[in-house]
């Protein structure tokens, strides 16, 4: 799956920036990629690109329309069909991260089939993929795992992309979720994947590489959540990694979504080592990357201080102070 | 899903037992339930009931022919498609644990909805699970866990349902793979559920019951297995067991399918505890299930022997011994 760029990003009318998430985060990482918003009377999100319909898209090179926002339930509301078949009709291919497929809304298929353009369901991989091996695999892998969901986990795989290769390192960003395959342009959503094939998928999506190259593989959920640490297990397992990140959000006090506390910086290092090492015996933690959007800068800079004194690594913000210092321990530790 | 019993046990003309397991799993714990089975020419796997066709068992009372067999990919071979429409025109409904649904062969679908029959795909559950939330719930649960895969999770769940009814416990057996489903009539095969919903599966599968109340989970794969330890973790956490026995099959060098290394005992142990804590503090281990089959009877007590001495836990065969010890030791640390 590799999705036609540039993107028009749709968000229709969305109430509030957190359901255009996706499409917020796409442009955030390749806002280069996207040639125009195109927003419904009455959204409430705004990504800061020029409001354009498709047909002016489709004029200025767009080759995808990204369906960059959710409702409630992740289903596709039935007054944004109009807005997907005039894509289509534009020549524009369509992309979505809902639950709900494109292709299962009968006039949204028959128009894609009839004009020739794909339709790319992220969530729904089209790959059969086989179960995880636990072979060792050729290259360099590195995991993002957090202390909760939504952390910045695919932030910080993102930062770490952009850090290491500014730096000479041939990295590449390992999309696990729908933003982050929107991102990518590819990848695996691998909290859709049918349950048996977790680790399989992230081998597939992992695969033997040059003995420096660094996979950076966007981690998801926690094994400390109790809704998806079985997603966090085998993605750790089929990652294989060499090196890991922990991400921490300070100010929480109990998991997304759940009452369950949220688990110490250590606990995570502790159980990802042990879990880890199922598939690479060397795992280990090159770091700290801690979520500071809701603390002050001073507050910030303490917590980041603590957190690295405590630990004895690295420990930074990706937005607030960049990932250099991970960087030089992911040298230090493995080579260039 | 209540699958309608009696069964007739479709065998199909498989190679050997192997490819016959899910049939001849129903067979060895739930006989009564079958009023005969159909082989075709060539079969090679032998229920030792009494062979007819769907004609004859719709007339001796069967509700249901289960496909208890399998080929090569899990696959419906084209060649039963005729006997299976012969089951539906005879009145049955059908169930499989294949891969493939039968309701995507378009006969099979459109004679079952002709006939107003039902068709049981029970990898594929029709229920639509939310995430696990964590929450404590009413009642107990113990879960079978593993060293590896195919040790004998179920059977353990299976031989202490009846132990513990046999001492007055109120006590069911919870299926998560398709034969322990077509065993007990219902349950989820929790490999085939995608992956965000395994411990919401779980969940749903173990509600809140009466504080007496033992539900007696199926294990599936192990921690310790590359393939499928997500699918461990996620059951983990949704089942939120009380307690737990690890089963164990001592003649094994590396896990199945794979080139990892068995886990000791040991390690299932305090990894289970580890993980297990969190949906459930008090979880403990309660005993071992030692699947001997491959040993004489010298070696099989003196394996169970030092097993229990190692551990400080009751050791049993399930098959070879019964599970008595791990039944007292359930009423002495929960009471009855």
């Amino acid at each position: 799956m590799d999705i036609p760029r540039p993107y028009l990003i749709f968000l229709g009318d969305v109430p509030d920036a957190l359901a255009a998430k996706t499409g917020l985060g796409v442009v955030d990482w390749r806002r280069d990629w996207c040639v125009g918003q195109w927003r419904l009377p009455g959204c409430k999100a705004d990504a800061r690109l020029t409001d354009m319909g498709a047909a002016e898209a489709a004029a200025k090179g767009a080759k995808t329309m990204v369906v960059g926002a959710v409702n409630a339930g992740g289903v596709l509301p039935e007054h944004w069909v109009d807005s997907i078949l005039a894509a289509l009709d534009a020549g524009l291919n369509v992309a979505t991260g809902l639950h709900s497929r494109l292709s299962d809304v009968p006039a949204i298929r028959e128009r894609a089939a009839e004009k020739g353009l794909a339709l790319f369901d992220v969530r729904h991989s089209p790959v059969r993929f086989a179960t995880g091996k636990g072979n060792n695999r050729t290259g360099r892998r590195l995991l993002t795992v957090g202390t909760d969901c939504s952390v910045g986990k695919k932030y910080t795989a993102l930062a770490l992309e952009t850090g290491m290769r500014d730096k000479g390192f041939d990295a590449d960003f390992k999309a696990t979720g729908q933003t982050g395959v929107l991102i990518s342009g590819r990848g695996v959503a691998i909290d859709a994947v049918v349950a048996d094939f977790i680790s399989g998928a992230v081998e597939w999506l992992t695969p033997d590489a040059d003995p420096k190259h660094w996979d950076l593989v966007e981690g998801q959920g926690s094994l400390f959540h109790p809704s998806f640490a079985g997603v966090s297990l085998g993605l750790l397992h089929g990652a294989q990694p060499d090196a890991f990140v922990v991400c921490h959000e300070p100010t929480r006090t109990t998991m997304r979504g759940v009452k369950t506390p949220l688990p110490t910086i250590q606990q995570v290092i502790d159980l990802t080592v042990t879990c880890g090492r199922l598939t690479n015996p060397d795992i280990r933690c090159v770091g700290i990357a801690v979520n500071t959007e809701h603390l002050d800068d001073a507050a910030a800079h303490t917590v980041l201080a603590e957190t690295a004194a405590a630990h004895g690594l690295p420990a930074v913000d990706p937005i607030r102070t960049g990932v250099g210092p991970l960087v030089d321990k992911i040298a230090a530790d493995f080579g260039r």
